[in-house]
């Protein structure tokens, strides 16, 4: 057992012998259960640098989105020298290029990807780069190309299935960045060289390509560490202080987007771990509260600059350039105390000493059980800012224990102990119409899927839709899959996460997470065949392209069972035809019901369908019922989203919900 | 069925439907009985050519070796523009870059390789070439030595396994580049295409990776073609003449060189297809026999011509700077009719026209069978000019067919439809000393194999001895499987040979080739323990580093079976221990006993051996009794390699074999 210098004063565990910051959390953190009275404000450097930063974004703007950009430099975890706002202030350094907002160059994910998006800005790619990246060295984008067939690429094409992360990062890796901070780097990489002497001959396939992702993960480490160095910080041994932790955290997370331009690329859960540092430094008469809460509102200041270069249509399909810096706070423990600590609030705190944003997307896990001093400053901060994200802690921790963190917006995974691949969308009202159409596209007339028998006769019929529903959804769960194993497969061979998976443990469980859109759409359609007369209304080619209904039917959203139980179905239908297939790497398959703004895109790629809405029209975001139709109020609406079965959509179930301030109760100055 | 105009007065068959150049060869080909009568010279335009060359020649030589040298363009099969000697009188066009004898720069396989490779030679790479492939792009070595272990690294640092191909092309792959001839570009890549749609849902791993491969390919035929038409030869449809045909294989096979720097890049088996064209052209009058010649003794100028950039130990390994273009010429047919034509002599016939040399290696498939003429014919030539091999055809074509070829020296492969995971060699005489010692190396003293118990007392028990070497032999067959395992999952991943698989059948037969040294160093040392007496002579760290030998024992080498069946069962002992191993790809495990001079260097990494070997002495080459010992003539030594099984080492036994001319017979000549 190592005995560190910043170890000092800790109580001692297995987290000693063993790389497990979770029982290190466990038994040196302190829960919290007061107020928010020791909260202070924004110093007078973080404002002068928030200003800064301010200045940049108005420049960026005024630039036309774009600061600066590198087109020549490949970004790698050491592509760069040092980079500050403000060197002399700057309690947390590290940018993610030389110069704060210069955007990076990424283009192992694509190269024609990183080239349209400089392009769409005004600037020119290096020849040199492109050659490299067209003749030499092939990415993750050419490498799906080159194994997707002719089917995939037409559901692709034709938008039944959409956001296939064949063109950008996958995302949705945690790296437990707080090990960096905990144990220092020489730790971590003797525990990975030890973790490679475990896969012994014979060597299969899978055992070499594991030997090999560890010693990348090896050089990752390094690679972070030569980092630090050059801002002169030495990450070998573990952080001393709470600065050192928060400042090694930071640089283990700046080495994930240095390294990858993902499409979430989370933080994780790292408050109350770093409370543990603050405490100790704070009774060690170290620090005071303002300079603890400086640093915390400076790294949170360096997470609200994660900026990579994307193309215009990246942004339409994610309504914005989000980068998904996910923090989840609070939640409760699998012992029964709090995880709300003090930093909790001090991270909050930064959306009143910074101002409101939606990055780092704040997230509380949410317990009946939380301190109620800690639900009432959530509430107060809530309605100052609109800026937390609230899952639900109850739900997700029987399955997950009490250390998992949210990647993107509601995928739950254990730090350090899972990642995601992540499958975006298959488009089920879409299928819907296939399934009507036998198979042709509702849009252009092309034979998509396969030229499965149509639906014939002048009204709908509902069995006879269900049962070419139900084939349809088999056709699509297969072809999503073969598209997600191929995108999964070279995503690995060709852009590999090497620093986030470092700080992973050696054996990942790995989720297949598939996602589906048009849930309420369908169920709606499926209702209005079923209790309203509907009439298919087909073009000169015989293409169903519209309906028409006749009588009332009921809709998703009202808690009436009629309608919901026909939501529910579809989620344990389709989910069982994703379980069917094959998953790569052993991943465990699951499935999201998501989607917060990408809905609008779905919409656009999907023909009217016989619940009403219009060719074009929108799809409601995630589980959420279409807009206008829940007419029995906000309860009913969510007791119908509440019917969907949490086992068959473990990625997660979003229901955007917009509620006045006022609908909270009253205003929280007020009630003091 | 296409009729290419290309076919016009070919006899039909199943290979106008199919890729099937062994049919077109059996329903087109004319067998020749007769002698060597109508054979010319050498054209004046060629001599002249053939002086230029020679005097490239003198300069390299001049130049220390290396005339001249890319340290920039990254070799591909489109990297350089045309490249001509005389561009005007060149009958067969086309060159490894734009200049004759300058070597090109293949860094796929590694980039310390390339770099050592220029460096010995007074070249400095470019230092962006070494950036794009340390960073951006890894390398065939740099991937294997990421995935390898302690105990590989370090039974290769002793040399019990040598010559790995960890940090060199693999080679040993011979794609049918008689194919661009018949079929032209377009048809392959209709075919491959064809091939790649058989590879459906569920994508596993490798089937993707199949898939992956196939688009490698089909861009690697559109280069071939790409790079032709820089020569300004439509390589798009099937060729028309004898030139054409010519010139498309050759082309074919260039692109396999710019491609690929591999250990042996054979040829194939071509000189009786292109005896059909050139029968054709004659039969219309098209073309002369001096014209005919001109062209072959072109093509052949242009196998002469092959090089590539090499270090001074690759050439140490290798004694010399060896390309192993191998092509197999004569045999018989399964029908029973020879596979000699007029063109396998025109083959030969180079040997005369342009001087003797060793590469192309020109090899006859010797049968009994072989009409008496051809015979006669090969003794002249290979009494003239000491440059032909053989190969007994006889004991290779029930088991390969009539349309194989030999790769490297002696590995038959069926041409198009094997290829070989290449294996060096395992040391089997030192792998007896680590038996002795107890697994520790009897040079350094260092625990390289497991710490098994010693062989102990003052003399050298037979049976004890056996027991521990079989332990032994059962620990290296897997570190040395381990090894391949690794290797040939990385030389797929990092340098596939997209242009010799693309003429290759989409199900190919992969042997996993393995390799042993020191064969009758072994039967001669157990045969001394066993018929003699051995006295291990200990150094102070209790290491055995020579022997003393009190009696006479038999020798390998003539035609003694108590020494025979040794060597005997040594081979299949070591062929079952190999079989046991996992095989990457699920790849037929083989074997040979095959070491033409790398002799020289495993003897100087091996001590003292029971035998009577001195430390430091080499090997006998291959199967070949050791130098000296063979006291019963050469038919008895002949008699003792017979006996080893060729089941167990279907790669190939070579005996090599020395004798004065006379011992032929009568000179050809005053026959006459």
């Amino acid at each position: 057992m190592d005995n560190y210098e910043g170890w000092k004063g800790f109580v001692p565990g297995h987290w000693q012998n063993e790389i497990n910051v979770r029982d290190f959390i466990q038994k040196n953190y302190t829960p919290y259960e007061g107020d928010d009275a020791f909260l202070v404000g924004v110093s007078t450097n973080t404002q002068k640098l928030w200003q800064e930063v301010l200045n940049y974004k108005k420049e960026e703007s005024a630039r036309g989105g774009v600061y600066d950009a590198d087109t020549k430099v490949i970004s790698t975890i050491t592509s760069h020298g040092p980079g500050y706002i403000d060197k002399e202030i700057e309690k947390v350094v590290g940018l993610q290029t030389d110069k704060p907002f210069k955007r990076s160059l990424q283009p192992f994910g694509g190269i024609r990807m990183s080239e349209s998006a400089l392009k769409a800005y005004g600037y020119t790619i290096d020849p040199e780069v492109e050659t490299v990246f067209s003749l030499y060295r092939k990415t993750h984008n050419q490498g799906v190309f080159d194994a997707y067939n002719e089917e995939i690429r037409a559901a692709r094409r034709s938008g039944i299935i959409t956001g296939l992360p064949d063109a950008y990062g996958r995302g949705r890796i945690i790296g437990d960045y707080r090990r960096v901070a905990l144990y220092g780097i020489d730790r971590l990489i003797e525990a990975k060289e030890a973790d490679k002497n475990l896969i012994v001959s014979p060597f299969t396939p899978e055992k070499i390509r594991d030997r090999e992702e560890i010693t990348d993960q090896i050089n990752a480490l390094k690679a972070i560490k030569t980092m630090a160095q050059t801002y002169g910080v030495d990450i070998s041994l573990p952080a001393k202080t709470g600065q050192e932790a928060t400042q090694f955290t930071y640089f283990a997370y700046l080495a994930a987007i240095k390294e990858q331009n993902g499409a979430a690329m989370s933080l994780g859960r790292v408050s109350t771990f770093l409370d543990i540092y603050f405490a100790r430094d704070l009774q060690n008469g170290k620090v005071t509260e303002v300079e603890v809460q400086e640093i915390i509102d400076q790294f949170i200041m360096k997470l609200r600059m994660v900026q990579f270069m994307r193309t215009p249509e990246y942004n339409d399909l994610f309504s914005g350039d989000p980068t998904w810096v996910t923090e989840s706070i609070g939640g409760m423990g699998v012992d029964g105390r709090t995880l709300v600590t003090k930093t909790s609030y001090r991270f909050l705190q930064t959306l009143i000493n910074l101002g409101p944003a939606p990055e780092p997307n704040l997230t509380v896990l949410w317990s009946t059980n939380l301190p109620k001093n800690f639900k009432r400053f959530c509430a107060r901060i809530s309605i100052e800012t609109s800026s937390i994200q609230y899952e639900s802690d109850d739900l997700m921790r029987p399955e997950m224990g009490d250390d998992y963190g949210i990647a993107c917006c509601v995928s739950a995974m254990r730090i350090g102990k899972d990642m995601q691949f992540f499958g975006a969308r298959a488009n089920l009202a879409k299928a819907l119409l296939y399934a009507i159409n036998g198979g042709k596209d509702e849009k252009t007339g092309a034979q998509v899927a396969p030229l499965y028998a149509p639906v014939i006769g002048e009204v709908l019929d509902f069995d006879e839709v269900m049962l070419k529903y139900d084939q349809m959804l088999e056709w699509l769960a297969r072809v999503y899959c073969d598209a997600l194993n191929i995108i999964h497969y070279m995503h690995d061979k060709y852009s590999y996460e090497a620093a986030q998976m470092a700080l992973h443990d050696r054996e990942v469980r790995r989720f297949f997470a598939t996602g589906v859109a048009g849930l309420s759409v369908v169920a709606d359609s499926l209702s209005a065949i079923k209790y309203a007369r509907v009439f298919p209304i087909r073009n000169s080619d015989n293409i169903t392209t519209d309906f028409r209904i006749e009588g009332d039917f009921p809709k998703y959203g009202n808690n009436d069972d009629r309608v919901d139980l026909i939501a529910q179905d579809l989620v344990h239908r389709f989910m069982d035809k994703i379980r069917k297939q094959f998953h790569y790497r052993n991943s465990v398959p699951s499935m999201s019901i998501l989607t917060i703004t990408s809905n609008v895109v779905y919409g656009k790629k999907t023909g009217a369908t016989p619940d009403g809405r219009a060719a074009g029209q929108p799809f409601a975001p995630g589980a959420n019922p279409m807009h206008g139709r829940d007419s029995n109020g906000a309860l009913a609406a969510l007791q119908s989203v509440a019917k969907l079965p949490y086992d068959d959509a473990r990625d997660g179930i979003s229901n955007t919900f917009s509620i006045i301030p006022g609908a909270l109760g009253k205003l929280d100055k007020e009630e003091k």
